[in-house]
């Protein structure tokens, strides 16, 4: 599988509105309710659980699917490495998305498991 | 969420061909090549990487997903923790199921994103 794969490019077209954060600032917090996951449209992101890096996140990449997923507070804390431009997606669209296209559901599956298999790498 | 939000006893209903284990055997191991994921019919399963146990599931839970979402060798070993009868399914029969059925692939996601949680908490 390449990089590609999981590009999640087509969601930051023209006309969607993305959200600034600046180097340094918190996107999310570990243990905050969560409205949405963001995809990447420009920047860097640090995502983190207490001192421990979890994964840096990049251009077209997505975070904060999790909690949608399954409906439970935001797993780790999300901080803008660079100043960043986030795509928002609310939990409607995602469920939209998933049942209207198979591979936006698979990409987002792809994500999951690639970073299921790094944490259980790096016990 | 409930456990029978991530309950796949859809996938075992009468006509679809159970695999039997005996208790002990070993369903496939670690870098094994893929072919299939596995509905639990009835019984329980072990999955482990080395000596470390990672999930003990049973009766209508899934394993065996990841290699099919990202094409890779299996990233464990699943031992028939007693005697078992599993449904297989293709990555063929996956593809389908999630593009027919967006309730599918979020269930699969849900699976993921328990499992995440749950290694990410065991560090």
């Amino acid at each position: 599988m390449t990089i590609s794969e999981i590009d999640f490019s087509v969601l930051t077209g023209n006309g969607i509105e993305a959200h600034s954060f600046k180097a340094g600032e918190v996107i999310f917090r570990e243990s905050d309710e969560a409205q949405q996951l963001f995809v990447i449209k420009s920047g860097a992101v640090t995502i983190q659980s207490g001192n421990r890096k979890l994964a840096e996140l990049s251009t077209n990449e997505i975070f904060g699917e999790m909690a949608l997923i399954d409906d439970a507070p935001r797993s780790a804390t999300a901080v803008a490495k660079t100043d960043v431009e986030l795509v928002p997606i609310s939990e409607k669209q995602f469920l939209f998305l998933v049942g209207q296209t198979p591979f936006f559901a698979l990409k987002v599956m792809r994500v999951l498991a690639r970073r299921l298999r790094a944490t259980s790498k790096s016990f």
